[in-house]
């Protein structure tokens, strides 16, 4: 179980359902995934947190399911079990078909293997690729 | 300098150069970057890595554009510097904006916080979140 | 299970026992957990795995709680899932509070944050920041 | 340099040049250094960053130094150059002596090396770890 | 279970019956290992990463169980579960013993540990390691 | 330059040259690297560390150059850069060719990359990878 156990909804103070609340509004579902309950027990933390996702996610120069396609890039490359599990859903609801999970996993992959091709061969930076 | 050298076109064999030309060709570009003329020292290497990159890059159910980003993602999640400074120039020649690369980056830095906050907490993943 | 399973206290031989010996009496405790176990397959690194710890995690400059607090980011960052478990066991033994466990995850979720964005956006080293 | 290049006070928006105020007057230094420069080119990154990191490193349950350590030991986990770079001077001038850096370092050596050890042994968790 | 699910052999298209009666026919043995059957539901993925590994893994410079014990080092760096467990079976079959394992642990602990103190003490590259 | 600046031996204390000694007369060297030199700044350190590569590494179940070349593919596998350049040369030095390092890179980059679609695509351990 998570360190410090879940907090359910009808357990939490007004200050942690003020988060739940907007999680669920904005997400437009009924239902808090175990990452925020657990964060629940830091409630600086959990605002902090949801407010900084919720910035960072919404749609603006990139729109939303490349914002989602890219959290799981990055879960996948760490290796976040978690992360890979929740973000998978997450992408799949804003519009990531099994084709585009495909090639996504397929990049993830060959970059994870040119980033040590490149760093293992001690490649220098060509001076096209240098900002000024 | 790359640990075995770089091989520039005019002393390759005609197995590298034919990788270096279809590399120019699909690129549309008139120059090698150091990774692939690092790589050039093993030609089985070379070859299969560039015919990777060629089918996996290629626009499918991802346009070319948001692989690149996802490249990018990956190569800023590893801290690879080579891969960071080649995959931002690439990611900018196929349309990325700077306000893109920003949103980019601010969506790498939350889910590498998230990723060890799900972690450290020992989150368990939910069932919703789990495939069959 | 464990790839070459866990040798139990009667089990072991003379040389296993003085270490799982030397770990219950220096901790405190009357069990040895699976870590141990496990590296008791290879005598030499275990009798040295557990004289680095215990030399590295005697208190010194930092006392015990701190080193046991940093050993836990450590993990975290890494998303060691046994080692998250027994490092968050021991640091709660030496005095870890759970208001001080949710600052350490806040502390390790922000580093990661800026660890990638530092590295994403190519910041060069503040000549202040340079050791001379 | 920086891929969006770094931003000065004096070519500093209002709403930038107020986290620069606020990252000064918080710090008790009179200069900026290149990661808020690098970020200010995405003003809200840049606040949110900073905002994060005020509240996270804030003296609460961990006192400012513990803090520092933390973030460098995590830094140091992650390789990332200018993070170490940055953070052990924001730990020396938080109070962190060579000694405790010293010890510092050789807890997130070792803390590496078992992190290892138990994945790659396959170690399961003890029953006496898990939460509930 | 996996995110798309497993194709078995008796569902799977000629295609990808290919692939897997070429893994069976290579590696002498009448079962496909997960993995693959994942990785089935892209068959572009499935025969380029076959295609790849039967190239890369065939003795070459190196012989088959040094390939087999480097591909579990990296594996054990990283933390992968699933990669740990198939890979420690692969080396054994190519011919592993426990002590060569528990040597192999013991290097790659270790190799994990120096990295951190050699990128946490800022250490500069020696003349001498330069590939000028 | 390194953090705390290199010791050189000949402003070295006897206790540091005595384990500089070891380090030369076992490596049939007459020089220092510089990650020792760094170490030097924390005696206990620098003899634990050195004394435990010199066990780890010393022929075994495997010998010198398997050893060496698992080094390098952890430092690859982290990105480590003083670790890649001084354990290439190290591993040169144990017999190494250019043809060895080009396939351990190679399989470095695959293993790196099939660690992700294991992950990213969450699948599950086959039962006949189970060790019990």
């Amino acid at each position: 179980m998570a360190t410090l156990g879940l907090i359910e909804y009808e357990n939490a103070s007004a200050e942690v359902r003020a988060v739940y609340g907007d999680i669920m509004a904005t997400r437009k579902t009924d239902w808090i995934n175990n990452f925020w309950k657990a964060l629940a027990h830091d409630p600086a933390t959990l605002r902090r947190t949801w407010l900084s996702i919720k910035e960072i996610m919404a749609p603006g120069a990139l729109d939303a399911l490349t914002k989602e396609m890219l959290y799981l890039a990055v879960s996948a490359t760490n290796q976040c079990g978690y992360c890979i599990a929740s973000h998978t859903a997450a992408a799949r609801k804003a519009g990531m078909t099994d084709a585009m999970l495909a090639e996504l996993m397929a990049v993830v992959g060959m970059a994870n293997e040119t980033n040590r091709l490149a760093s293992g061969y001690q490649v220098e930076i060509d001076a096209q690729f240098r900002t000024s």
